[in-house]
């Protein structure tokens, strides 16, 4: 490949066609879309997007897209902006595990609003959702660990590009303006790590997707970039990253799928603590195992964990989504670790605070970021072990299409009748054979 | 002062009060909103916003303010985001010189769209005006020039900060509110130096506004952020820059104000290369030269020089703005360095291609920014030679308030009556005393 990167990436998304699409591709883009609309309809009605909306609805435009699982209906920029929001909002989205991107939500919530005012197939659909995932990701690649590692939220700043991406194939830009689209979202690129656990984490993929639209957009008109806006000297890569590997963007372009790296979460939290939930739980059910009776949990995790999911003593829910020792409360007090054991009344309730401070965790730079080591001391003295290899959820242990299909009426219940998010389930793994992609939008709108 | 910057900033606005303002500031103020209203109207129907509105205006919320200049009337975001784009597209907006930030579009354009949505006196928008210029040069001072070095464009990453800070003002933001519309700010900081001589550079300033604004009206409904957006471990400073003096930021507040260090330009272009136009004007004028006597021009410039404006072969217009060559044989043939001498056809004019190939540049780092010398070889074998102690426009030689004036006529003269153009001059001469701001904006638009 003699193209530098940001041509390469154009031409790769325009000359790319939905007919050439694998079953294996689409089936994994309909899995993504299936949990992406599920954890989007479950935050709709949060603080977060609340709060977005009364913040921003006295300036949105004409009535052209839906917002998942509410009855507002703004022009596709904010449509895009608040899908963003409420799809991160829980921290339940989806995971390219190698760059810890969250695919889904910045591609997604742009073609979704783009679908409903410039129609597609569920086909088309599908593939530009496939392209956008595949834009972002290997950009990502290109510049993680380094990019990450200085403070930037990846999901933000490489989801640009894939919103970008997506909408411009949608648009049919050519490759000058599609060259000029991901230059015009390389200059939006956003979103820092400091912002974890407050609201602006959810809104880094809302501004990718809208930011992303806007360089689609724009560029549609003409309106010029650097055609280097990646690898440029002052380009993205150079700019936002220590280290970086182009390589990484161009090579078997067209032939391996980010896609298919993709994972989805079954525990409502940062991806990283998935292991010590899971083993929490498995010896809570194989030992009926009661708070009560637990006097230390000792865990050694991958250091990732203790970074991004120290907080010792969370004070709301948001903030108990980072926290190891919150997540490992709720896993042997519940059982379980979904929204509800994510709310404010949990993280502040005396007998799981009394369990969390009972957590201690080391960091283990020989394991694995799926993998984790449990120890439960118990009042009489006994000492209960599980060593978890592959967390559920990740690529060795994937949730099966049954497991999502649970995971997304379980987060649409409380907004949906059972008949409409059943509907949802058939409408989506039906997706390549829809004519009208943006009617899977407006399905998901609460009656009035 | 004990607090952190990003505390301390929001205090230090929300205690400041329009009647403490010094009549020497309010007048800089109004300095800059002249100087920063001609710029906007100059520029109101150039290729580049219009490309913007042709692909924005399908989104276009209910109309709520004026862009200067025009006839559309959009909400109060994308006015923002297109005042911002005009006013820095001629590259003839103020700076900070020791920042080269472009202090006014960010912060005027989120403002001046506010103040025709939630009307303000003329003496609270100066007041508000000069505070968020305040915010965004400390920041810019914290982190200049490693942030700037490694490629940002400096007026966009700081500029959002000013802009949310004037906002935050305008709403009478809470303590609380007005850090997190901080954090909001530092979030969304954006724009890479990747992006000088393309459109992409005046929508930075443009989107400093916008998501200025948006931080502001976020944060009014309590959409929370982190607490240190500016200082956090991942926060602004510490992940865009390598290098950073927080002391800059916190020291002397309220006492010292940056906008008594903004500048003006008198010639339409990057404002390194001003030494050398004001030089070979003055050599034009005093030897009555000619380009066809010419044989070389040497000149001897700050390395900044070559480093932003280095371009040898401009294609267009706005290339020539970062074209020191160009500049310099535009100086010698027409005498001047307004917008007309950066247009499309004077760029690739064979004449003006010849002299600048004539010239050559080298890098002196004993020179300071706003100094150059000039060697002009004529074919007689005469050696005319200038320095540039101080360059016109500098701090130790600034535009008068009628060289403003003749400034602001001109670029007005191709969009507005005269008497219209006078009569903005002598309202925002007049604009402490007015009771509603916004009517600014109004006046600016042309008739039907």
């Amino acid at each position: 490949m003699s193209l530098q990167p940001t041509p390469a990436l154009a031409q790769f998304v325009l000359q790319s066609l939905p007919e050439q699409m694998s079953e294996k591709l689409a089936h994994e883009a309909k899995r993504a879309i299936l949990n992406w609309v599920g954890c989007a309809v479950g935050a709709s009605q949060h603080a977060t997007v609340q709060h977005a909306i009364t913040a921003l609805s006295p300036f949105f435009g004409q009535s052209q897209a839906s917002v998942l699982g509410r009855r507002e209906r703004p022009d596709i920029l904010h449509a895009a902006l608040l899908n963003g929001i409420t799809s991160h909002t829980f921290d339940f989205d989806d995971t390219h595990l190698k760059t810890v991107i969250h695919p889904a939500g910045p591609v997604a919530s742009a073609l979704i609003a783009l679908a409903e005012h410039h129609p597609i197939s569920g086909r088309e659909f599908l593939h530009a959702f496939a392209l956008g995932v595949e834009v972002e990701c290997r950009i990502g690649n290109a510049v993680y660990p380094s990019h990450y590692d200085v403070g930037w939220h990846i999901t933000g700043t490489a989801g640009v590009f894939g919103a970008a991406a997506a909408a411009g194939k949608v648009l049919k830009l050519s490759q000058q303006q599609l060259v000029w689209a991901l230059g015009i979202a390389a200059t939006q690129a956003c979103g820092l790590r400091e912002m974890f656990g407050s609201m602006c984490k959810p809104l880094h993929p809302g501004l990718a997707a809208k930011n992303g639209l806007y360089a689609a957009l724009l560029a549609q008109q003409d309106f010029t970039s650097s055609e280097q806006g990646i690898e440029g000297k002052r380009g993205f890569a150079n700019v936002l990253a220590s280290e970086r590997d182009f390589g990484r963007i161009t090579e078997g372009l067209g032939e391996t799928w980010e896609l298919l790296e993709n994972t989805y979460k079954p525990f409502a939290c940062g991806i990283v603590i998935h292991p010590v939930i899971d083993g929490c739980i498995q010896l809570r059910s194989e030992h009926a195992l009661q708070a009560a009776e637990i006097v230390a949990i000792h865990l050694r995790v991958h250091p990732l964990v203790l970074e991004l999911t120290g907080k010792t003593a969370p004070r709301v829910g948001l903030e108990g989504k980072f926290s190891v020792y919150h997540s490992a409360a709720a896993a042997i007090i519940d059982g379980a670790a979904g929204e509800a054991q994510y709310s404010d009344e949990k993280v502040m309730d005396p007998e799981w605070i009394a369990l969390r401070n009972k957590v201690q965790a080391v960091a283990d730079a020989t394991l694995k970021e799926d993998a984790a080591h449990i120890a439960i001391t118990c009042s009489d003295g006994k000492v209960l072990n599980k060593h978890i290899a592959h967390t559920i959820g990740s690529l060795a242990r994937p949730m099966s299409d049954r497991d999502l299909e649970e995971k997304f009426s379980r987060l649409c219940a409380p907004h949906l009748p059972k008949e409409r998010s059943d509907a949802l389930i058939s409408a989506i793994w039906a997706l390549d054979s829809r004519g009208d992609a943006g009617q899977l939008a407006q399905m998901t709108v609460p009656d009035a």
